[in-house]
């Protein structure tokens, strides 16, 4: 067969002239006053480490979830597959690169500093060259990283296998973080959550973090029902690239989501539930000693609510189920004020789905 | 025991202080310009005639399933419950009232005039008195409806046990449509959708709706998975109220949905699809002899392109699916116009599950 | 028009000549070595009392659901839709059984006398005449329940509404129990679980029930995903009939289901878990120092496996996740015992939400 | 550190003692009289050509789907990952061997010879050794698959991009099919369905085949829904091994399956549906004029039914629908023979989500 004529049929019937990448599915968290709300997930592996899947299907992968900003970040020092994969320890970002920019998905050039435990596995984000961290001891792999400036954070520091009995904080990391080579710590990593770890973060002042560790492909580790997806970092950032992540990153601007919980700062978390809900009187059911209001839920998370003591002790003993994309009536009973307009009633709430520490939880009013 | 301490605590354990009406999920179908674009359910039974459930009952589902109007249309001559349920013929109505209210659901009130074929059934929208329309012939009835000012439609009108053999239009039809006692018809009837009754609304200027008549409850007889909800009428009307939803049906701003698919005129299609639909140029993407786009879906319904003629011969061979609440990217490929700005380029679509005649779809154009 | 053709057109329209009643989904438990595990559903309403369906519909969502007897339990004393409905007590029975009977579905004729605190609400089962129970007094009620042979369970005994700051057994209970007027008590009602309740039942050696005291439909109260259901009693039934359905429950034949949790006492939990689950070596995977099988599940009932203090010592840190109708493999390292075919090793987890009591879950093991 | 250490770890934490693998969701379709029902998938792609998952992760999509066999078969001409890829042909299938051992997936040493049209893409199966198949002309391929004893099979025949006007059979597919060389043809390949290649099989005598053709990872490509999966062929096998497989294959017992739809041969289809669903007799809602049964659907595959011709006249007018894994009940009105044990009634369904040809479905018979 003429070869110019086969390449042409080749290109002909592996390239159709329209493609079309995937559906991204819109799961619609709002942005903050002043922020943009992206959904990141920093720690990814590919077949160029121990991983199951191509660069690019990660990329794929993150847009079909509606996420913003992924790392690829495959493990320095373990690559079961050497024998049948290119071992450039920058090659998985590059192939990833042009599928990211296709797909507006930003992303972050990074690696995992795999060691025993201390200091455990880290990953190290926002690299130049990954191959300079394949150094002899942990200590150079983690000065080079912050030599390139990278964002630094410790991966689920409750692992089993490495912290069998306790989830131990080591001297080790206390020289990290004075050396300012640890910025951040897995609050949540693959399906796990690690109360521990957010209290660390707390009291240590570092980025939360929620991230998937994924090996196999996203949709056969998660998805198991219509709710299920992987966990992520929910970054607030000032600017939708990758300086705006970083500098959010390093700014501890961030939620780990996972699982219908979201765990972060009282601060973050308050603009957060504010951004996500809004209340509306229903002039129709009010009045006659009743005042009844529409509490609507713009977001994808659900949301319960259950009354505070005071609120108990007035009657309102029911949790409130505020579920995604959607609007429930309330209706209070107020003896003796049928008519008049009297002022508006405040009554507090737990939202028993968003942490503000390992013990507590967001509290927010309903106005009635 | 004390009597009054009884009635205390009996009002205490039924009437918790805070009560919470179900949740209402959010289906976004967006407004189009100029009109609101409303949900409704125009034909749905109760226990005060063959229906299976309560009045109330009929609000709530509508509010769980995100609808905003519906009329309750129990049969006038068939009413199996009589020996067990009180047989005014407006009493439906009077007890779904308040519950409408409380939850913001326009509730129509109308009545189903069960007649043999022909003339079949059918319902009259927006009386004021029922128990009028009960009279000897249905003649008898229309009349009384069409001095109520009602907007009378013909309901299921392929039902095969009124139409065993084919779909036909009686003369009792014709003298109706002739003294305006005829302005709608049902396209869709509970999980039936009938091309003869579609042709019909186009060829005799009849309000096109799709409607449940439901008895049993929504949730048992639709609902087999998530994407499964009972068919409806999108009413495009200039106001969210009774007036604004009458005046709608009588001027014929409507389309019928069912099942995924939208039967309707052109002109509100068109206008309906551009509302949900959005095309932003994926610059990321575009350049070196490529030109691509993000098209995104706002809506609740998913929407199936088919390229037409031309397209197709210029190698668009692919159908396009553009799944709710999401975006794709679609990506061209222009050999020969590497770099330069030439002017856009326009490829004509059909959208297969919007329908614009029993035998045509809608047609947009994406642009390159 | 012709009243006898009429009449013809009229029965032929509603009355196809072929009706096909819903679908039934099959939610498979396995029976039990020598009994039938039947699901039933004990405390339901109807139009009768203050339910919002009619009471065939209760018949269509238990058949729908795949439950096995059901009883319709409306309330004595209190009938909001007095003025619209039929106020005979055993009326909502009569309707209900003709369907029951259609759709095999076994019907109790019940009622729930519904009285404050104490004693508060409690359902009669095998009842012949509701009737005679609408007394004076609340004794009189259970007393002419007990000549009617009665089985008798508390309802919902840690409803806030009558239990408001703590869940209390009065000495009005002690009375009825001594008296033989107190079988069973719901440890699940409507979406709640009161541990407290279970405890009792344990204690005092009562019938450990779960049922939906549903009102409005099923269907709009629970199915708000693809797992989501009713709460049910398990009943082990030497007959899969009424009596063998009373036998069971004045036995203390049942276990208590709701969202994914089994209650119960810890023998008939084991006989169900074994019913439900099998292991099978898995000799392709075994030798060379690992040991692997396939642990399958039969039954529509997820179950979730944690490790105890012995396995985990030995390394089993994973908890496992065995979802329903599925097979997942598991391997385990034997190091040094590569060849030699040795004896078994069985390793003890706990099966956590199968709960022997408020605080004990059942024990199981893996057998390698 | 010292090294054995290190090493001793580093094992540790990447081997935990007890692994477990996904969980494989049973989707039952029976075996058959004589025969196993396996579900297999012979068209797959990895990184070994241009797919974008490791092989192993094919091998535990297969298991989580609840499939029996597939077959890896990378595109011998096309692999553009050689860059970064082992490029030795037979390195997917060893790579997989270990994984399908363990999870007790057959797997099927295949190849796709990636060839313009004609002949197009083949995929052959039982291959001894794919390097044999990289020849300089595709003639030269087949031949050396003959020589190896391959299954071959045409691999979408419809695909617009090599078929983009019509579907085209060459005369080098006759040169083939007389060779031997020719032994199946998918009639279902992706997501498409090719009627025409349906009537090639049944005209020439080829084995139906319905395969994934998959790249991508399989859950991010289906399971839009949970009744979404990729499309399987039914193998009725008279072994459970490669040998069954291949004996079935060569032997043309298969059908295809996709998308809730059957394609195969009218003996197979009657075969199957007969395994799939059982009739009981509803004693309970029979007599009085009335003829009832349980239908019962065994099977994940939902089936729909239309009355024939003289059902229809007899009244039966309406189509049943049968969920999977669901009951239904069907009550046919008998005047006249109320009460006597009169013979049974027949009546003729088509099954029309099991079709026989392009243009005709399984006939069945309901028996009341």
């Amino acid at each position: 067969m003429n070869r110019l004529l086969f390449v042409l049929l080749f290109s002909a019937f592996l390239s159709p002239a329209l493609s079309q990448d995937g559906a991204r599915r819109n799961f619609h968290i709002p942005d903050i006053a002043g922020f943009y709300t992206l959904k990141g997930d920093f720690h990814t592996h590919t077949v160029f480490s121990d991983g199951l899947v191509w660069p690019t299907l990660r990329i794929l992968e993150a847009w079909q979830e509606g996420l913003d900003v992924i790392a690829v970040t495959d493990h320095i020092e373990y690559r079961p597959f050497r024998d049948d994969v290119n071992q450039d320890l920058n090659r998985s970002y590059e192939i990833a690169l042009p599928k990211a920019d296709q797909l507006g998905i930003l992303l972050v050039k990074g690696a995992e500093i795999t060691r025993s435990m201390p200091p455990g596995h880290s990953n190290a984000l926002f690299l130049n060259d990954i191959s300079k961290l394949d150094t002899e001891t942990w200590s150079d792999a983690f000065t080079e990283a912050g030599k390139q400036g990278a964002f630094i954070f410790w991966n689920h520091p409750g692992w089993k296998a490495q912290q069998p009995d306790t989830t131990i904080w080591f001297p080790e990391h206390d020289k990290l973080l004075v050396d300012g080579r640890l910025h951040g710590i897995e609050v949540v990593n693959y399906k796990e959550y690690y109360p521990k770890a957010f209290a660390w973060a707390l009291e240590k002042d570092l980025t939360i973090l929620a991230n998937s560790d994924i090996h196999g492909s996203i949709h056969s580790e998660y998805h198991s029902g219509p709710s299920d997806m992987r966990p992520f970092t929910l970054v607030f950032a000032r600017e939708r690239n990758l300086k705006g992540v970083k500098d959010a990153l390093m700014d501890k601007r961030t939620a780990a989501y996972y699982n219908g919980n979201v765990y972060g700062r009282a601060e973050w978390l308050k603009k957060l539930f504010d951004a996500c809900t809004g209340q509306e009187v229903n002039a129709a059911a009010s009045g006659n000693g009743k005042r009844s209001i529409f509490l609507t839920n713009y977001s994808g998370i659900g949301f319960y609510l259950v009354p505070g003591e005071e609120a108990r002790r007035a009657g309102l003993i029911y949790d409130i189920e505020l579920p995604p994309y959607s609007t429930i009536g309330l209706t209070l009973k107020v003896p003796g004020q049928n008519e008049s307009p009297a002022s508006a009633i405040l009554l507090e709430y737990s939202v028993t789905n968003m942490f503000t520490s390992p013990e507590s939880c967001l509290k927010t009013s309903l106005r009635f």
